[in-house]
Order: C-alpha cells, then sequence, then structure tokens
C-alpha cells in the first residue's frame, strides 16, 4: 500500500514534487511512476532510477511505447522531427499553440494511469510537477491551470471520491520550483531535463534554456556540467 | 489519420457507440480501441474483433495489464474475489460505493489512452458508451455525469482544444441504449457482455441482468443464448 504517488520523469519538477511527496508522507509510503513511452534516449529513465535511490522510494517503470506509437513528437523515436534548439517563448510564439516537444496528452494519460494504480494501492494522493512556465503561450496545454483543474476534478469523482490531484508548481515558475528544491536539499545533479540523448546536457533546448534560467535566478549554479562547460 | 475513436469492449454499449460512430464518420474513419487489462477471460475481446470486422474499422488492441497488477477488482486475473452474481442495484446497496466489478479509473484511463492517440492521428473526437445504470448509486463512479463533465474539460484543454468526448448515453438506461441499437441493426449477437467466461453468456451476474432486461424492456429477447437456454 502507498499512500502518495508521484508522476516522476526524473526531471528537475519531478524530483522536486518527489521530495515533497516524501517530506510529507515518507519514503515507505511514496510510489514514484516513470513511463517509457518511446523517447529517443533513456537518459531521464535513468536519473530517475538514480534519484528514487536516493530517497529510497518504490520506482514503478510502465512501458506506455505502444499507445505513442504513431506521434510525431519531436522527442519520440516514432518521429523524424528534430528538437528545436530554442526557448520556449520563441517556439510558441512560433508555433502558435503546442510545441513539437509536446508529447500527446501525456499528462493527462499519466495521470490517468496513477489514479489506477492508485486505487489498487489504497493512495489518497497524486503528485506531479507541472508548473507555469511550461503553460506559457499554450506550449504544453496539459500543464495549464485550467486542465489540472478540470483533471483533478475528474480524477477525484472518477476514483470515488478516493484520489486527489496535487500540483504544487502549478501557479510557479520553474524558478520557484528550483528555490524550493534547493531548500529541500533536491539531488539535482542526479537529475536529467535536456531533450537530447547526448552524454552532457546541450544547453540550448527549450528545457535546458528553462532549467539554467532558473537557477540563475536563484544565484545558484546548476549542479550539471553542460556541453561546452569546463567541469 | 482517423476521425473519431471508440472506446470498444465488444459488449453492448460499445458496440453501439461504435455503430453511431460509423454512421456518422464512416467505417475508414473510425478508429475502435479495445485493451487487455489483465480480465479473467477473453470472450469481450473475441467479441471485439468480431464487431469490428462486420463494421469493417480498424481495431487497435492495446496490452495495458501491468497498469492493474495489483488490483483486487473481481473481474482481472490479479485478484481472487469471485464475480457477484446479483444485480448492480443490490450490490450497490450493499456496497455502499463502487463495485467488486468496478476496474480502477478504466474509463477515465481509456479516455486518456484515446486523446494521446486520438492527436496522433488528427482525430477530433472520442465515443465512449457509458450510460446511467451503471452509475446507479456509485457503482461504476468513471459513468457518472458529473464525471463524464470533468474528463471531456480536461480532455478538450489538455490536448490544447482539438478533442471532444461524446457519451451519447450517459444520460440514458441501458433499455434505451438497446432501442437506439435496434434501430440502427448493431450485431448484437457477436457481442458479449457476461462478466464470467464460460461458453455460454450466464445471465446472472450484473452485466447480464442488466442486459437481458434492456432486451425485454424493448419487447425483444436477446439473440445471445444463455447458460440453461435451449438454442
Amino acid at each position: 500500500m502507498k499512500k502518495a504517488i508521484c508522476l516522476f520523469s526524473g526531471g528537475l519538477d519531478s524530483s522536486t514534487a518527489l521530495a515533497m511527496a516524501v517530506k510529507k508522507y515518507g519514503s515507505e509510503n511514496v510510489l514514484a511512476l516513470s513511463v517509457f513511452y518511446n523517447q529517443k534516449h533513456a537518459k531521464e529513465l535513468e536519473a530517475a532510477k538514480n534519484v528514487a535511490k536516493y530517497y529510497n522510494v518504490e520506482l514503478k517503470l510502465l512501458d506506455l511505447a505502444s499507445i505513442f506509437s504513431s506521434s510525431s513528437c519531436s522527442l519520440l523515436s516514432s518521429s523524424q522531427n528534430e528538437v528545436p534548439l530554442s526557448s520556449y517563448e520563441e517556439q510558441a510564439k512560433k508555433e502558435k499553440g503546442p510545441l513539437s516537444t509536446y508529447v500527446p496528452f501525456r499528462n493527462g494519460l499519466f495521470l490517468a494511469v496513477a489514479a489506477s494504480i492508485g486505487l489498487s494501492n489504497e493512495a489518497e494522493i497524486i503528485y506531479y510537477g507541472a508548473h507555469a512556465d511550461d503553460a506559457i503561450l499554450n506550449a504544453y496545454p496539459d500543464t495549464s491551470t485550467d486542465f489540472n483543474k478540470a483533471v483533478s476534478e475528474a480524477i477525484y469523482l472518477g476514483s470515488g471520491k478516493k484520489i486527489k490531484v496535487e500540483a504544487p508548481f502549478i501557479n510557479l515558475s520553474k524558478a520557484e520550483v528550483v528555490k524550493i528544491g534547493l531548500e529541500l536539499k533536491v539531488p539535482y545533479k542526479l537529475t536529467w531535463s535536456c531533450y537530447l540523448g547526448h552524454d552532457k546536457p546541450c544547453g540550448k533546448c527549450g528545457t535546458c534554456i528553462d532549467r539554467i534560467k532558473a537557477f540563475e535566478a536563484n544565484g545558484v549554479k546548476d549542479p550539471l556540467i553542460y556541453e561546452g562547460e569546463e567541469k
């Protein structure tokens, strides 16, 4: 039995959400849920294993690749599209809607999966790390406050009023997420955010740009070493 | 590319929903989505194949069993619980909440899966066959009108306002579903509703009882031959 399920990619946001869940419920009562969905690289899942191990939390890894077999999302193996090397804001202004890195209804799907697993485990809450930077200009529509409200209601009602959704960063910027994470001493050096799967993070894709700025805003150097940086 | 996705179990309700989707969009534009989720028997999936073939509709079969590996739902192989042989109403009065046959958040999960697949296929609508008999006394909380409203909103917003949910029977009884299906000449003899996996449907479980009554209310004999009946 687990009290809390945390959607957990091994990235910065979900690692911070996991830290909050562990602080509130204790590591033995938290299940971290990671998904293989046909990502072009496995860097995030490796990071997920390391962070889960750090927190002594059970990690459940699901393979849902078959659901995304015909997606053109640039993060997925099914797609020939390349990941854009520019900020979310630049991309969103250009694309006028969901970015090429929007994995179709990913948050909605993973939250629903967590609800099914949560009911089997008598869990009472699902954490996920959606934050306001991702919702800018509708870049990722499944991270908006309106989506969060509707999906929380759907899960609460559809689970027989057993399970609530907690999105602690839904109104916060990534800089504010990092601020919370630094206070909680989240091991950010173990996390992986970059959309590319190189040895080191690229520093140029949307999520790298957002991450680097978020640390800078806190007056702290990101503990990861980026491509082109000296150790 | 498909315009409509239909959640499709091979049962009476979803076969009727499929007939409606085919009538509106044409068989070539409809994708029927069936899921193996660790059911104790494969009768419904066999029926799904036959009905999809009848309508000349592409059938996508997904294996999501790993999500339900620790569920105690009496329909699943993971559970030792037996399927109750009484009506939904009797069970719901006794259990005061979701029935033992409630598959945890099944509709919510399958709708989310359909949204992800729908976005990859440029679909604009998802059909599912939830109806009012299933929502009685909170027997299946993921079939209620309130749940439907919330999940429809979540999918519409989370998909970037691309995908709507259509639940044509949400306010109808199963008898009214059958009425629509009889007009559409749905091949009900090919469908399977029974929770047990015997050669013939049992006629005694909640869904058999509801189904038999639904045909009776229309003055028509269910074309299936039940256990104990002569051919």
